[in-house]
């Protein structure tokens, strides 16, 4: 067993831990200001819910042997995570740390979702959409993708990954497939299930708090590096390369989203820097071990500018994504996806070839089948889950209650509460802190 | 010496260091708005504090040889970490990367207790005491609690640890007892000490923000990690391990609290969901190496259960334990102690059998024991502590001070100032950014 | 190569990202409300520009082989990263993982000049201004500073650091002539540049939220771990050392700050505990590796000190350095790179003698020449740039959009909008949350 390579997956599953809490602030800041109790409520609903479902049977579903085909883990395999807490010197990574950064996964995929549905989806049947979702389609679909190979106590291989690793050979390094694409159009289907909010494409609905928005995306890029570079699964070349591209090409998507707002818009946004950094980092998941840095800026590049044409269509085809899950999520991930068949360069460290270096076509289709594979079966799946829940318990809150606010009818409570400062949020006007700051600047015309 | 161990713990004591601030958002966001500086700095005090008197004679009365029957270190052993700059190839780990280690559960264990006496106490009374009950209290607590075995320079064993961990073998992996049952009974004692605030249990004393408090408990979640799987002091399979059970109790208990508010108030809550994670991290750090995830999840939803019962009893008892450090983390703490005894796993990293798991009550009063004596001492010291400098130099400010805000009284500044943005927090309506959008909403139309 | 030393590399080097995010909260807060965006947004501009500029030629400027009498690295040598992605068994560390270590130092040593013109430059130029300025002068001065034996494909030793490190002998460990009087000296020519605020001098513009400057104070603390720690390039008893001297003289500059603000003031403030923080951090980064813990507590202590002290001056001498980097880094890393003459112990890791440990001015003398050449230059070469942009393409907003505010006009954007829950930044006063708080309350009565 290797201390290093140990050490760095700990981190870095703790790093992807903090992606969710950071992903609620990114959203909750997005939202008015009554509805953001309950925008990171659905975050810390899913940190509540699915780490209980992966130690009881969606580490199983995941990662046990085929059975039903190869389309799920056979989930009594290691239920209750069974066999797991025993030293096993032979291994490359205790069993347990592998558990631990899959776990974290599992929560973000599944938290990323509520973007699409802010303002108006009862707290309970989020739950019950959650725990769902995450059985019926995420467990299955990381089975498919992720292509770890995987010893048992006895040194016996007991898992080689799924079909969309080992069959079709499409690269998903790190999660563009079983992550972004899937939650992306998790999202969309969510969004037509559950329907406009009221005032949607007539009201102006501005983020409440950017500043929530903008310590989002810096622990989201933070804790990114754990999920990219964490991928893989030891502290080496290719995690350090990886690191890199990571950086660079949220870096270049941060720049292309706020160069082509300035262009079309005259000025650049928060906003769009915030987003930029997500949708690079999105773009680069899949694609990080497969491309030099010059193809991370390229894919940052066009990851900002496409994500920032992409979050417009909603207003055009009516379907109210409101935190942009598609916009950013969907098409950045199905760009990063793609764009390997394209960018990858045999000189990194998945050394791959592509179509721009020295390749064919083969890896595209590759890369395109996947992506489609799993986008149609999230789609259609979340969409029949959506609709039962909307059928049997409901799924969203009443018209008068948006406009009250969703935190005062469903959690209760209020985000903010400025009162005992006075009416400007400020107090008396020469408190202490002015009159030494008034007594620095009457010093100065001494 | 291992390179891995020592990035882990280098790792893992930065993100201890993290919590501090994290719980100083947790706790700011909890009380009105004209009180948050202060709650914030009694944090960030122990933050100044605390490491100056580690490093002069902390570590040395934690770690040095006994004196005094055992019950401290030698406080001359290792004054100013005298010789532990020296490279020993032979350790398994730097001697500084566990000293530094070590100061950061100091710091929280200090700073924990601040949330007492919310919006009522002198900075400088507090600082005075954290001083002295770091010094009187938690020095020697941690020397009795913690058993690390060190080796000196030449080689020789130079301390094996406390009673409680040696003689009375009471499992404590991270700090249960000598953290959270301390910090809790040392909190009660000082509300006792501090008194009511000006209108408890008469006004609605509603935290001022949530987005804060939800920031808080992600921070806190994790560096937690660092907090009870750094306490394996390697990156191995017991570190890996506890990382599962610290991230699965911690997600129990957060949904036991949620189920527990929707049942008895039929609305689940963000401060709900916030205390909840801090209810489950308290409850598994005795315990994160001794059960199986199955008995992670169970401690985890009973701890969410037990605190969110126990925070009510204030008001029925009459004390303030304004931001509920008894009810979480003396109730958490005491509960993920004694639990060991029934729920130990032999098969666990600690290799305990316990009452549940083939085992007698012989592990059972082994932690009830350990638990009161440190709950005891504890409570009694504090509160000679806190009476002497209430009678002294005075702990609370003037009842008027507490109208006008802590905040302005005792610091000279105010935590907001939105002046600049107009009366609504808002600017001119129809600014750029909702041009934008109206433009994208008119395009839709077109 | 070494798992361990590369896990903590790329750990470390995560944490120094997230200091950029940490420095716009640290900022951002500190500004008044209508400005809070642009503030962040600088910093975000250095986090999407600089890492593109680093992997096409800022790296290879800064630790490509001498030319230009080695005043710069060859840029094309490792231009666009080429020939570092391979897997060199060999290598000490992954060659990328250094990469990108030493990109994150480039994007905070560019933000930080930023705090020096808040309220008032145009993006735009900004953008231009943080292109030019790491290009000319961090990338060449990094060149100068770092000594690091980097060795090649092959083995053989490209290259061996610059004449700061090499030929002057002057200590810094990590940055605080590269980075913190670097950016304090650019920052200072920048304030004269762009001039004073509108009001300078004679309002008082207070922080806007300083729960934003304290969370921000405790992300760069936190990142600041891998900074100082992670320059040891390895998890070693350096690292170690360098972790415990980084965590003490924090704390000592944030103890000094209040306690000079107590004397000098009546009262210590949340602003000067953030402050301190920074401080301590920047005085202990040159030098944590040739201090003693109890020579690290002094350096910290006079940190806080001098520094407090410092940032009156601005009111003084007349520049607007905004908030204070000329007085916290200019100053505290003056401090910090000529203390080492003073305090090195030659038992610290860098095993050098100083004044007071047995040595002669030797080592002053090259700490003050160094310290002065970074100085010198910037301030110089910054100057330069920036009156080149001021007259080309204007660097300046107009008089009447400071009144407006920066947000406004050149983003389009607002911080915050709390107009959805009514004008004091509660809801309706009796909401459930408050409703379930009365229950409690009554229930305690009954």
């Amino acid at each position: 067993m290797d201390t290093g390579n140990t050490a760095w997956i700990l981190t870095s599953a703790s790093l992807v831990l903090l992606m969710t809490p950071g992903l609620a602030l990114f959203y909750g800041g997005m939202v008015r200001a009554k509805s953001v109790l309950n925008m990171m409520m659905m975050s810390f609903g899913a940190l509540a819910l699915i780490p209980v479902l992966w130690v009881l049977y969606g580490y199983s579903i995941a990662f046990g042997d085929d059975v039903g085909g190869g389309l799920l883990g056979d989930p009594t395999e290691f239920f209750g995570l069974k066999g797991l807490m025993t030293d096993d010197p032979e291994a490359a990574l205790p069993a347990m740390a592998f558990v631990g950064f899959q776990a974290v996964f599992a929560i973000i995929t599944v938290a990323l979702i509520s973007g699409a549905i802010a303002d108006r989806a009862k707290f309970g049947s989020w739950m019950v959409f959650a725990g769902l979702w995450a059985t019926i389609v995420y467990f299955p679909i990381a089975h498919w993708v992720f292509d770890f190979t995987l010893t048992g106590e006895d040194g016996v291989v007991t898992h080689t990954g799924g079909w969309i690793a080992n069959n079709l050979k499409a690269i998903d390094f790190a999660g563009g497939t079983a992550v972004h694409i899937n939650a992306g159009a998790a999202a969309l289907a969510l969004a037509l299930v559950l329907g406009t909010r009221r005032g949607f494409g007539r009201d102006a609905m501005r983020p409440h708090n950017l500043t929530l928005v903008m310590i989002g995306a810096g622990l989201l890029w933070f804790g990114w590096f754990g999920f990219n570079a964490g991928s893989a699964l030891a502290a080496n070349n290719t995690a350090s390369v990886v690191w890199v591209n990571t950086l660079v090409a949220t870096a270049a998507a941060t720049l292309g989203w706020l160069l082509l707002e300035k262009l079309r818009d005259g000025h650049s946004t928060s906003l769009g820097a915030a987003s930029g950094v997500v949708a690079g980092l999105v773009a680069i998941t899949p694609s990080c071990s497969a491309v030099s840095p010059i193809g991370a800026i390229i894919i940052g590049l066009l990851a900002g500018v496409l994500c920032a044409l992409a979050v417009g269509l909603k207003y055009k085809l009516g379907y109210d994504d409101s935190l942009d899950v598609v916009g950013v999520h969907l098409v950045g991930g199905l760009w990063g996806t793609i764009a390997i068949g394209f960018l990858a360069d045999p000189d990194a460290p998945a050394g791959v070839e592509s179509l721009f270096f020295g390749g064919s076509v083969d890896q595209l289709w590759r890369q395109v089948v996947g992506a489609l594979a799993v986008l149609v079966v999230s789609f259609v799946a979340t969409y029949i889950i959506g609709t039962i829940i909307q059928k049997t318990m409901g799924f969203r809150i009443a018209e008068e209650d948006e406009v009250t606010g969703i935190d005062q009818v469903v959690h209760a409570e209020s985000g903010y509460d400025f009162a005992s400062l006075g009416s400007s949020g400020a107090t008396a006007p020469l408190g202490g802190q002015a009159r030494a700051e008034a007594r620095n600047i009457e010093g100065s015309r001494a």
